[in-house]
């Protein structure tokens, strides 16, 4: 929700152009605060009020509005006075913004920055995207292996009003080449011994990672080892950058979302709901929403063999929709629960014995719950026990495919290599329809035949599965 | 995967009790990597190991095991010996830890901790699950606000060694109210200035979050501050303990796979899948699978109406479950956007009638897309253009309504205070369901009554809905 609290005592303040409360609106507050605040201003207005704040708040205040705002900030202002504070910002966060911007303005502002900032801002921008070099920053304590604890904390008192974090020292030697790291504490921790070595204090099994790995294993890293920031190396394991701990939450948050949507089906948007246009979603989402038809008209072609025996018992149409939707719910349980599992660790590949054990179990339990209920059910809608007991048994059969299906896929994708939860819902979905159209009129076939009827020929209810696919 | 490369190694240095390598081994790696090189060690062996490393670096190595490991250890282990290692503990770690351990052990360790130890896992243990307290740590740096920046550098290096964290330094009055913070880099380029007070240096506008919060508020707040750690007080504003960015990663990983299981309707679990007991597991799971089994028992009595229409033409049964899963899977896919992006932040409420707008204009393209395949297919297979148009219509319509509905309860259930994720998938299964076959029938007899034969009573085509839930 935008606050609205402070936006006429603001207002009245521009108006009044009330220098003194100005400036004490922009340095009172924690920055993230002061730009909740201004939510609700236009751009014009809110770089009216950044201009009483000191260089670094205003870029700080900045850099927690939304970036819709950042980036109509940055498109409508003053060229020079944006390009002064987007050399203020954290290189990571200004490649982001500019990413985001109208292209002419960005190619209008580019020349006001420094040069240093430039290159920087183009050397990162290489990166492809999702990929370490593309989250980190280049902004970090680097100091030489020489030093003395004495000479690192007077340096770093120097570079500390610049850097953004400074949890982490990092060691390297002439070439840049990363040889060890100091975390803050050790040094405080040792100004008793003024004149030790970096490089006899220093850490030198360093966890980093390369340039080009994928963010969520950079995440994954950095979360398995409680790590406020990670370095970042080429080949040659020169230190380029880091990525800290608030981009890593950034980027689980992310990849959480993305899950979500691959489970339902969608291809993961790259921008946010509201921002990405109907037209990149429709694809986004019709290309599953095809694969699943595709996979839901074969249930038309299974069921079109069972025509003759659903004229003569047309009650089993009624309880069509019940049998594919428990098979479909229990087997989308499990497989939500095992690709969750695997995603965090939790269920390992060589678990599989212990996870299919268990779903049969589940699916023994589950499937029998809701055949007493569908028992009852069917026998009262269908007017006799018989009905009752076709749609029973079908159930329990139904819901056990569900959840075996559900557990064995995704455990599969994962074993051949593929993203679990890409691959397998689309797949249980379209899998259990199938089974339960078959499963349901090959029991009902069966029951039926052998109690009122003489039983039909052969053909009629062998399994039909694989002879519909050959048609 | 659990790393066997050493495996023969280690058990060879401990049956030759090789001191000396055992040292190296124990200190060489980062303490996660020391721990999982011995990962596939038995709980005995390990604890063999252990006894060669330093008593802070032995907690830091036994902090990284998976939780099933250190229970293991923990229960087996000599008590006195883990009672030592247990005092090393982190005060938020151990207390997870003893909560997962077998009682027995639990009161036989207690008496055998320090009173201080013993008094603060009991404080931690009173606070409910999933609150601040519950995730927060008591070791923090806590500093007077009369020192000078000489003072309380000299006093830091002194707690350094004990502390977690040593990022923001906590300032505190004499009944320890939380009165400021400052960084740590703050007190380091402070340093030029040493007799400067902490009460001139600090941030009095601190953000703090309440000991009974919500964790997942927590964890929101220091994700959107991008704060490393933030204090937790209680009525009176007195400092209690942090919340540090590592808890926050592990409580946003929880809550998004909690979220995941509430899409799938899984009633979220305690403890990982594969510790979950199999009878709690289909309690979870039963619930949901009962209640979207009811709703799909309402699609039976719907059909009963319609199946006098269904023997007189019986094609329309082969289209049932493809109309179905279409409806459920665009609803589905909106279901998902609308939940991910509430809970990012992205979608608001106050942007309800943008996300209709969209999803109608979506529901439009790719209901008209999958008609167009189902037009063909039902075309080929009913042998007739007539059936191919009644599916098509059919489900342009229920792509429509499962898009709206997908999209619309989401954001009904957010507005009146309930959790989207939880209630809105199964509800819009459910209703996607009941609402296909509706249409489906009711275009199917206008449609076909209008053309082939005299039109029907106006009873059986009627908008039946408000009908067959009367009776």
């Amino acid at each position: 929700m935008i606050n609205t609290l402070y936006l006429p005592e603001l207002r009245e303040m521009l108006a009044e152009n009330n220098e003194a409360e100005l400036r004490e609106f922009c340095s009172a507050l924690h920055p993230a605060r002061t730009a909740e605040f201004m939510e609700g201003l236009s751009a014009d207005e809110i770089w009216r009020v950044l201009q009483y704040a000191q260089p670094e708040v205003r870029e700080e205040i900045f850099g927690f509005f939304p970036s819709e705002k950042q980036v109509e900030i940055l498109e409508t202002q003053d060229r020079q006075e944006v390009a002064e504070l987007v050399a203020e910002m954290s290189p990571d966060d200004r490649v982001d913004l500019l990413q985001d911007a109208d292209e002419a303005v960005v190619r209008e502002i580019m020349p006001l920055l420094p040069a240093d900032d430039r290159r920087d801002i183009l050397r990162l921008q290489a990166y492809p995207e999702s990929t370490a070099g593309a989250v980190m920053t280049t902004d970090f304590a680097k100091l030489g292996e020489n030093l003395t604890v004495r000479e690192a904390l007077s340096e770093l008192s120097r570079q500390a009003e610049e850097l953004e974090t400074l949890y982490y020292l990092y060691v390297v030697d002439d070439a840049n080449h990363l040889r060890g790291v100091v975390s803050a504490r050790q040094l405080v921790s040792s100004m008793t011994r003024p004149e030790t070595r970096l490089s006899e204090l220093m850490e030198s099994d360093v966890t980093a990672v390369h340039v080009l790995d994928d963010q969520e294993e950079v995440a994954a890293k950095v979360a398995r080892y409680d790590f406020l920031a990670i370095p970042v190396v080429d080949d040659e394991h020169q230190m380029l950058g880091i990525v800290t701990h608030d981009d890593v939450i950034d980027v689980m948050r992310e990849e959480a979302v993305e899950d979500a949507q691959r489970i339902a089906g969608v291809a993961p948007l790259e921008e946010s709901y509201l921002r990405t246009s109907v037209f990149t979603l429709s694809w986004k989402r019709g290309l599953w929403l095809t694969i699943l038809f595709a996979a839901a008209l074969t249930t038309a072609f299974a069921l079109e063999r069972y025509l003759k025996a659903i004229e003569e018992f047309s009650w089993l149409v009624l309880f069509i929709p019940l049998v594919i939707s428990a098979g479909g719910n229990s087997g989308n349980q499990s497989a939500t629960l095992v690709i969750t599992g695997l995603a965090t660790g939790d269920v390992k590949l060589r678990d599989w014995y212990r996870v299919v054990r268990r779903e049969l179990v589940m699916g023994l339990l589950l499937g029998g719950f809701l055949s007493l209920i569908g028992l009852v059910a069917a026998s009262l809608l269908a007017g006799d026990f018989l009905s009752g007991a076709v749609v029973a048994c079908t159930l329990l059969l139904v819901v056990l495919c569900g959840t075996l299906s559900g557990s064995v896929l995704p455990l599969f994708f994962k074993r051949i290599g593929l993203d679990p939860a890409l691959m397998s819902n689309p797949f249980v979905a379209g899998i259990v329809d199938i089974l339960g159209i078959v499963i349901y009129m090959n029991v009902a076939l069966l029951m039926l035949s052998f109690t009122k009827h003489p039983p039909p020929s052969a053909a009629a209810w062998l399994p039909s599965l694989p002879m519909f696919l050959v048609r």
